[in-house]
């Protein structure tokens, strides 16, 4: 499998995580996402993925988009450890909290939002921060009522091993930290977070351990 | 169970379709979200959801928040009929097509993104609306060459009856020609929409079919 990656972008940072919990192997493809004017809008990588975000997984006879779908599909086809609970409501509690990042948090906040804040409405850094902020603010003030409700957590978002839950809340969580965001109101949030990363899965798919970083 | 929806809400209609190709008779709670400054704001319903969104779907036991994992819940509890496909590869790409409207195009354009551009920054009609309709193109331009490529779209996203790819899409193009979207470089998908829209569980899910439309 090949997968199509920014060491930057927290949506393949999600996938990284996966493969690695799973122990799998790719080969990497390094779309960097600011130089040449964006290497997403190229020709050749609207082949790839016509969407022109990362990632993108290319498997036998195919190339995967979404990092929600292409994440379930690693689940599906490499079932070890699993990443999903046993019983379908458990599965809707993690899928929901991947989703609300996915849906509620990262869309609003990614590169190619920020870059039409700038350059089509003129908006300064600090009100594009602003921006920033209330987004991360708004969406981890949910996912943090979410998880602490549930009576579910325990080291991680369910229980006491990885989920797609915390393969997305781990990168959104990273993103927050670089924008400087205050994360003092997210205290079950940030305790699975800082558990998370001392492990050695999720620190090899960590944006510093990428073979693309930049210092 | 109790769906919590607004009639004018793409992502509770996504639920509605759901529910509605199953077969499922649901108890409906409607959440006004223009109404006493958005009920959706209301602290018993944040009870509901923490997220203040629609939709929401009491379930014995709890609540399931997020449009794409109740719709993945429902596709489990209800199996028949089947809204994903049986091999991994199509069931990434249903779940794709799904999530790009999910995580990319909606989120950028539904009431409170909207609310924010008006009122902190100010931003009047006209320009809302070019931020509205750049999104959707950018979107809608993706994913008409996910399924035109696929070769998998017959009379629907996926082969010739409904996937959670469908559900997922007629809401999205009904809120698209809402706000006047030019949508004559989709013809893949407005075609999909068309034949989706003419049978009766689709049409039950509607908007204008709902307990709290408006006119």
């Amino acid at each position: 499998m090949k997968l199509y990656s920014y060491f930057r972008s927290s949506a393949a940072y999600r996938v990284r995580i996966v493969l690695s919990l799973k122990g799998l192997e790719v080969d990497y493809r390094y779309i960097h996402m600011l130089k040449d004017g964006g290497q997403q809008h190229a020709a050749d990588y609207h082949a790839v993925n016509p969407m022109k975000l990362v990632p993108a997984l290319e498997i036998e006879g195919g190339i995967l988009t979404q990092s929600l779908a292409i994440c379930e599909y690693l689940d599906e086809t490499h079932p070890d450890p699993a990443l999903l609970p046993g019983s379908a409501a458990d599965r809707a509690y993690v899928r929901a909290i991947a989703a609300a990042i996915a849906c509620e948090i990262h869309p609003l906040n990614n590169l190619r939002v920020l870059a039409y804040l700038s350059s089509e409405l003129g908006l300064d850094k600090p009100t594009r921060d602003v921006w920033y902020r209330h987004w991360i603010a708004e969406g981890l003030t949910g996912v943090e009522a979410l998880v602490a409700r549930s009576g579910k957590a325990g080291d991680y978002c369910f229980g006491d091993t990885p989920t797609l839950a915390d393969a997305f809340l781990v990168p959104q969580l990273a993103n927050a930290r670089r924008f400087a965001c205050d994360l003092a109101a997210y205290p079950t949030l940030t305790a699975i977070e800082q558990r998370a990363i001392l492990s050695p899965a999720f620190a090899a798919a960590a944006p510093e351990a990428q073979g693309d970083v930049e210092h």
